[in-house]
């Protein structure tokens, strides 16, 4: 049994004994190119393949002898040939869910950044240090929010982040009313249409499963459903939210602000950047510790793990 | 009955009309001297007054003819001259935790801030928009947190705030630890000393009553017994912390970063405003519609109110 880590997954000594214990594990720099990983796959019966880095296209697929199991460390599958791997036999996995945590946190997160205006805040704070003063009618206006207490969160998609956003949510005293494509419960959530989601909420988290038809899932026409003082959460894909729609919203206090962790043509010089009422995040979705060194090299390992027992997991095909 | 409103406090129509149906009601431009306030306060039987921008001294005090209650819209009183009072008759009522709720949400605002580092992606997404890789070593260590659920809190000071931040920790999965001066306890909250606090917590909030005995509450000898890789919350008074030794702490990662809504001495050129690991809010603890616009003026309309029924609340003296 050899076992070929083509990229980065962040295993660390323990995770690596569990796999030396299970076959020979060859470990290669950071696999690039298609030619690369053909070369790097001969006489690999399990490969651990970064799917966003080097994409098992038809090529690979066909290059390789005897591999059987490609595990992906990360959730999307998209970039695989599924039609070169059925031909091979070939079974992949992914890591579901291994950052659900790390991703809820960072709406709950921006929720505060956009309502408190802590990022504003310290923007000022930097340039000039001061001391509030409630009764200034320009300061009320640019750094005042309201108590999330008793307010509505609505999360769009009830999947396995937008649960996870809910039970925060929950937690913090909010309601919590929520849209799920197919039918869904989950306590002491109310179940209500996407236009009432947007009508009612007060922080609207977008989590919808990524796919052709979520594409600008939030443009013009739903900002318009908004209250004024609602804010908006977008830890999903950059392409869920029209750029253009979402700027305009805010430029002209149609919606009190967004927390956007991915903005779909977001150049250097996008007037955007230079609105208060939004907080942008680099895809940052994931990133802590848990994420990364914790939980997907688990979901990694055990992965192969289980496939060689025979009873494998979290396949995709 | 005459009732003076010498000071800003956010009443509405609604506020006015029940005051109205208790006695005549004068309203006064804010109110800044003490010769100002002796003049208004003439024939005045209930005073609102704002003690941080008018002080009710002994001067102010004795030259009052009918004052019976003075209202503050806010939280101190030791502004007040309390021999004065006490030899005029004078009853004093407060504004008790008008705030807690919008204090204790930006303690959690900023936890999640400092820790997912939000200001400071939202800083450098403004100056050139990029695309976090979780494989880039330089991004792990400028941006990766860690989750919140499961870490520990440790608020010290389990007062009305306290207790709010210790609720809201709570409920986002996180475990509480807390110390109190006098003997206190709150359900599923460990009760430690502060020296047990400071060792083991990953976030700490410090909430203790502001006093003299807690001016450099935080200062070297506690920054040292805190884990490099926890973060320290001060949305209490900016005397609490020690400036020069948090700075210090901050500058040499002895901690993994702080967020301060007040810092004593931060000038404009302050070498802390230069520092990535801290995030710095303007004493905006309880800058919410909610504190000021609906509980501020409720406390101070329904003191009044339960003052002439005869059954005064919140008295101070």
């Amino acid at each position: 049994m050899k076992i070929g880590i083509l990229n980065e997954c962040f295993l660390n000594e323990k995770h690596l004994s569990r796999l030396k214990a299970l076959g020979e594990v060859v470990i290669f720099e950071n696999t690039k190119s298609e030619d690369e990983a053909i070369k790097r796959l001969k006489g690999v019966d399990i490969a651990i393949i970064d799917g966003f880095i080097c994409p098992p296209t038809a090529k690979v697929l066909e290059g390789t002898d005897k591999l059987k199991l490609i595990v992906l460390p990360h959730t999307g599958y998209f970039m695989i040939d599924m039609e070169a791997a059925k031909k091979k036999a070939i079974k992949v996995a992914n890591a579901p869910g291994f950052s659900k945590q790390a991703v809820a946190e960072l709406v709950i997160g921006l929720m505060f950044a956009v309502n408190r205006k802590i990022p504003l805040m310290d923007r000022d704070m930097r340039k000039n240090p001061f001391d509030s003063d409630p009764s200034n009618v320009e300061q009320q206006n640019r750094y005042w929010g309201f108590d999330i207490k008793g307010k509505a969160m609505g999360v769009l998609g009830l999947g396995r982040i937008g649960s996870t956003v809910a039970t925060l949510a929950l937690g913090l005293g909010m309601k919590v009313i929520a849209n799920n494509r197919s039918p869904k419960t989950m306590e002491d959530v109310e179940m209500v249409s996407k236009e009432e989601v947007l009508k009612r909420a007060d922080v609207i988290s977008i989590n919808v499963t990524s796919g052709s038809d979520t594409e600008k899932f939030i443009s013009k026409k739903e900002l318009d459903l908004m209250k004024p003082t609602a804010i908006l959460i977008n830890v999903d894909q950059s392409k869920q939210v029209d750029t253009e729609a979402i700027y305009q919203a805010l430029k002209e206090k149609r919606i009190a602000g967004a927390g956007l962790d991915q903005v779909a043509g977001l150049t250097k010089d996008h007037p955007m950047l230079k609105l208060d009422n939004v907080v942008f995040t680099p895809h940052a979705g994931s990133s802590t510790n848990e994420s990364f060194r914790e939980n997907l090299p688990e979901l990694v390992v055990s992965a192969i793990e289980q496939f060689i027992k025979g009873s494998p997991k979290n396949l995709v095909n």
